[in-house]
């Protein structure tokens, strides 16, 4: 099994403080020590680094550590193989481009003999069940909407539907991003966080490093982070129910995928 | 207009001293300040490294340059922005998945308000007259042949024929890789060399630093370089002509993308 970690954020925000306690569970404090891989969303562009070593003793998760990079959508994954051998193509995030965008996309759990017929629009480069799943879940999109994307809310319902049937081949935990918004789907574990005024302290739990979040943000930052388990032991983690499909979208948790809240004021 | 690099050898290989000399020419030796990338391919898989940076100045080519990375394949772009803005989404190299194969493409060149017509199958991310080109050419590719790969002959001179009618609409050197072999086409501008035993002194011409080859490198280790430019001056660099498609595989030169030699025998 792998764990996820997501971010979706209002503005291009830092993911190091999460990342650094995520990194830890590949080979210290997890045994998910089969490679790491973190999608970074740049507008439209994806920056994707993947690696087979264990994440908690790379020199590639080290650098990335010292970049200033941010990003309003992120996706990470550490691996544990299952399915598929320890081998770069078979690193999450997988990306494929469908109309006209970069699609990110990071599995935990197994499919057991998958019935997902795939056509050739999308074809696997490893040998995952995950990677398997993604070229079949955009193969279906691309059955139902054609080439033009479609609006969130029935991109939404499709991506529902879907997440019920390849359920039904075993566990599919799943993060999706286009780079615009971020989708998490809860087949058995899934954490999801929102983070923004006021912030509070934070105490990773993976290695007990803690920091002011306050002090680190804007009074409008605002992100939503979903993890298979809770990074933070002082904050609010709320478990997904199985079969539930979120969509993140500028740092808020938009039901059925759009938008039914006024924007939020802040009150300062 | 932009720069190209490219590698194809017959074992993993660094491409560290001819690379630092080509990232020499985006911004130092070069006015290609644009931004730049390389793909490095791992088997099936590709490691995409794009920045908008210039290469000479680039913190991830400095650490790039520290990794012990070997490739048999490798393609290098440094970017002088003549269409498409200075976004991470317009850097080369670009990829896309096709017939279960990563596919890596780098121009350089300008083409005219291109034809080039796009179904949708294959649409690009970002707004370079490049990647439409390289949308363009895999469309065609999967019209002509499908959902399976075609023989190397056959791919040969499908591109062929392709690169041809690209060029009508203007430059079109590219460098094409699925990680299996090379393909290089010679618009206006392109020069190879074939590197192997006996290895000779090479100095390159971007910071004159000679480095003796035999040093670094086995008596059956075997690469050819594809540049814009010559990238040494002790080396026979060979221009190729307008119009020539050139395919390597395993260090060689394949004409007509088949192998018609017997394998070379080593004389030690």
């Amino acid at each position: 099994m792998c764990q996820l970690l997501g971010m979706n954020a209002n503005k291009p925000a830092s993911l190091h403080f999460s990342l650094a306690g995520f990194l830890c569970r590949g080979g210290r404090t997890g045994e998910h020590s089969d490679g790491w891989g973190a999608a970074y969303f740049d507008g439209p562009a994806c920056r994707l680094l993947v690696e087979t070593a264990p994440s908690a003793d790379s020199a590639l998760a080290d650098w990335l550590h010292r970049q200033p990079l941010r990003s309003r959508n992120i996706i990470a994954h550490v691996r544990k193989a299952t399915r598929g051998a320890v081998a770069l193509e078979n690193c999450h995030p997988f990306v494929r481009e469908l109309w006209g965008r970069q699609w990110a996309f990071a599995h935990n759990g197994n499919l057991k003999d998958p019935h997902l017929p795939l056509r050739g629009r999308f074809t696997p480069v490893g040998t995952t069940d995950s990677e398997h799943a993604f070229c079949y879940l955009l193969e279906t999109l691309v059955r139902q909407f054609g080439h033009r994307a479609p609006q969130p809310a029935a991109l939404y319902a499709a991506l529902a539907e879907l997440a019920r049937e390849i359920s039904a081949c075993g566990s599919f935990n799943f993060l999706l991003s286009d780079g615009a918004g971020l989708f998490a789907h809860c087949s058995t574990t899934l954490h999801v966080l929102e983070r923004g005024y006021p912030f509070s302290r934070a105490r990773r739990v993976d290695d007990g490093v803690a920091v002011e979040l306050g002090h680190h943000n804007h009074l409008d930052d605002r992100m939503c982070l979903v993890a298979t388990a809770p990074l933070t032991e002082d904050e609010s983690w709320q478990a997904l129910q199985p079969g539930e499909l979120r969509y993140f979208r500028d740092g808020r948790d938009l039901p059925q995928g759009v938008e039914k809240r006024a924007p939020l004021l802040l009150a300062v």
